[in-house]
């Protein structure tokens, strides 16, 4: 993209109404507007990120064998009558009377909805196992939305519903989308700690948070030092394998961590003491097994393979995935902008040119611009006729996790400067020699 | 994609709610499910439908210089009190009241939310041409939803804006909308006619609808047969070329073609009386340019070339992305279901193993599985314990263009039989041969 011809609309000062660097920063990038309270428009490199975030976990999710759906926002109130908790959401739920005076509401989640769906076209355990997932806007009306899209009121979430024969079945399931977050937060370059939680609104004997570490987290945390040591890295995992996910399972789940809703001093205390670590986290998943609480309540029955029918087990998964733009910024950032990783950033490589309009320079960002795009990396050329100072400025700001500097001082040696956003460290060569590093460092993300 | 480990749930029985075909074949082939009245859930295989046509209008829209980003679907009334239209909208609209009683509203469309953006974002003429746009779901109250998708209360919707500095630009934006337009429902494989249309609600001097000829179409249309035989096909485009985009425009428009709002009998009766033809159509899509309506309601000025400001010129341009799943099914469908255009077909190729369990059979189905996969064909193959007939109505009923069956007599001979939804015609090859046949067909779409 050329900086000149994009909607970026980058803001010199610091918006008043931003606390947390990742809401300040959102801001002055121009990834996000407010719309209102808690509500934000996605400007269209705000939206290349969340759609980056989206393909990581539409990838994850069916490497794992699930099926991606979509349902709408908005839904009967009927269905959360039938499951009782149509009083219990309170006002947290946004209530809607449509033109003949029905009850609707804006989903803050969609057990109810899937559990419909699954009952009136699933009747058989020849049909199990089946997990669904969507990534859609859901709202949550909270009384002081704030942090920018950290605690939006409408936001975008993948939740995803296991349905399966057997309480057994159910928790390979749970393994299985443990160890699918796992990757999906590692791809996105986030070191996201499962910490065993509290069931809440959504209820459930086995729930685990994933937390990333960061002084903005709303939540304290406790936590053994092994298990930030912990990577599922290159491993090949087989999702049907239930001793493999299992196992997997125990080895990110044994080590302490947890949150103030469920810490527990006294097991902590047997952490050694240099291990013990206390800090504060942002919340960026959930995964829940709850049994037959749904399938009781709204007649969600299969037959077994005994010919009877039974109620199935179930679990419900969920990523934040608009949040997640904040989680990701909170944890890669300094005092000059943002430093995204190179899986989810909106554009790989800036292309600063010192001297717009130098027949020299203006060629071989040109041909830059080419070559990088040619290779699949996405390229913001700066082609504005701005000073250095401003170029260097926005490109810091926006944080692409590569800049190439071009200007007529390094081409009369034949070079341009590759620079790391994140280590600041430069180094000069010919513009295929940049190209051919970038490559490399782009390739197989 | 294996059948029996997919989402697919098939109908036998035609749904009795159904009154036209797109909508029982959606239901019969598992591509939705209703939710409340007009509003729909979208199965795996509907869901892959709808994000093939929404790739194809997010390239089209990006190869005519269009900027991609998301505004939310739930507005403040504020901007509607601004701009007048709060009251003008009627009982079609959404209105929610929030947990602090404030007024607001799920977005039937968008010109405000978008005006409000451009005015704090935009303050020079530098800054323009600019085009957004958002692929997103909209809401509007219907009093009476029914045709399934085609007349539904949620609804997917590309919607765009344009600002220019003039009226002469803004045209420009208009016939770069429209020729880009064309593009997009032809890469779906769909003839939709430019016929001149009203205002309405959004406003506008200069107006086209987009309609495709179908029987079950809401709108009566009058044309001269010579606007069906016009193909953009390969024609290069340079979207910068103002002279091309109105040539184009023109010599899409210039022949008769109007819906019953606009039609005039006296103009119509000057179309040889042959090519006089009247039909029905069903609009997907359509575009403005409404001048300076929302930008001086709402105070959206930029600076101009002389130093003041002026208010901006916009158009706005939309395209029904879920409701052309509906139009497409109309469109495309005979007695035994729906026979999907390559270009959006949820799989390419349907395979079919007429002996589950036989070692050959299942080597061979195997062996096209994986080959039509690796040349990025989606495949959905039949591996169920069905009998042939069963599996043929399957394959028939959910449309993929091509059809291979492996049976072990054929395998004898060393052939396969590939059939070809539309004609009905069938080849016998060999596997390699029906690969590279099919490699062919799907390169390039």
């Amino acid at each position: 993209m050329r900086l000149s011809r994009y909607f970026m609309p980058v803001l010199k000062e610091t918006p008043a109404e931003a606390q947390i660097a990742s809401h300040r920063l959102m801001l002055r990038a121009g990834l996000i507007r407010q719309s209102s309270a808690g509500i934000y428009s996605w400007l269209p490199m705000g939206l290349k990120v969340l759609r980056r975030l989206e393909q990581i976990v539409h990838e994850e999710q069916q490497r794992a064998g699930h099926h991606p759906m979509l349902m709408p926002t908005i839904q009967s109130a009927d269905l959360w009558k039938e499951s009782g908790r149509y009083d219990d959401y309170g006002k947290e739920m946004l209530r809607i009377s449509d033109r003949h005076g029905r009850d609707m509401l804006y989903g803050p989640t969609n057990e109810e909805q899937i559990t419909d769906i699954f009952r009136r076209d699933v009747s058989s355990y020849k049909q199990l196992p089946l997990t669904l997932y969507h990534i859609q806007w859901k709202f949550r009306d909270e009384v002081r939305p704030r942090f920018g899209v950290m605690r939006g009121r409408e936001f975008l979430m993948k939740d995803g519903y296991n349905f399966d024969l057997t309480k057994e079945d159910a928790l390979h399931a749970y393994n299985r989308h443990m160890v699918s977050y796992l990757r999906t937060y590692e791809r996105m370059g986030l070191k996201a700690i499962p910490m065993r939680a509290d069931g809440g609104p959504i209820g459930g004997d086995y729930t685990h948070e994933f937390l990333v570490l960061a002084d903005t987290g709303e939540s304290e945390v406790f936590y053994d030092s092994a298990v930030t040591d912990l990577t599922l890295g290159e491993r090949d995992v087989d999702f049907d394998d239930v001793a493999q996910c299992q196992a997997l399972m125990e080895e990110f789940t044994t080590p302490y961590a947890r949150t103030d809703e469920t810490h527990d001093e006294a097991i902590f205390a047997e952490v050694p003491e240099e291990r013990r670590k206390t800090a504060r986290g942002i919340e960026v998943g959930q995964i829940f097994y709850f049994g037959t609480k749904y399938s009781e309540a709204m007649g969600a029955n299969v037959q077994g393979t005994d010919g009877k029918n039974v109620p199935v087990h179930m679990g419900s998964h969920g990523i934040g995935v608009s949040r997640l733009v904040g989680a990701l910024i909170e944890a890669n950032h300094d005092e000059n902008g943002i430093i995204w990783p190179e899986s989810v950033a909106p554009f790989g490589v800036s292309v600063v040119n010192l001297k717009q309009g130098d027949t020299d320079t203006d060629r071989v960002c040109e041909e830059l611009y080419a070559a990088l795009g040619k290779a699949g990396i996405e390229v913001l050329y700066d082609d504005r006729s701005e000073r250095a100072g401003t170029k260097f400025a926005t490109a810091d700001l926006i944080g692409s996790p590569w800049r190439i500097t071009v200007g007529p001082r390094g081409l009369k040696e034949g070079v341009v400067e590759v620079t790391s956003r994140r280590s600041g460290e430069a180094e000069t060569m010919a513009p295929d020699a940049a190209v051919g590093k970038l490559a490399e460092i782009f390739a197989g993300l």
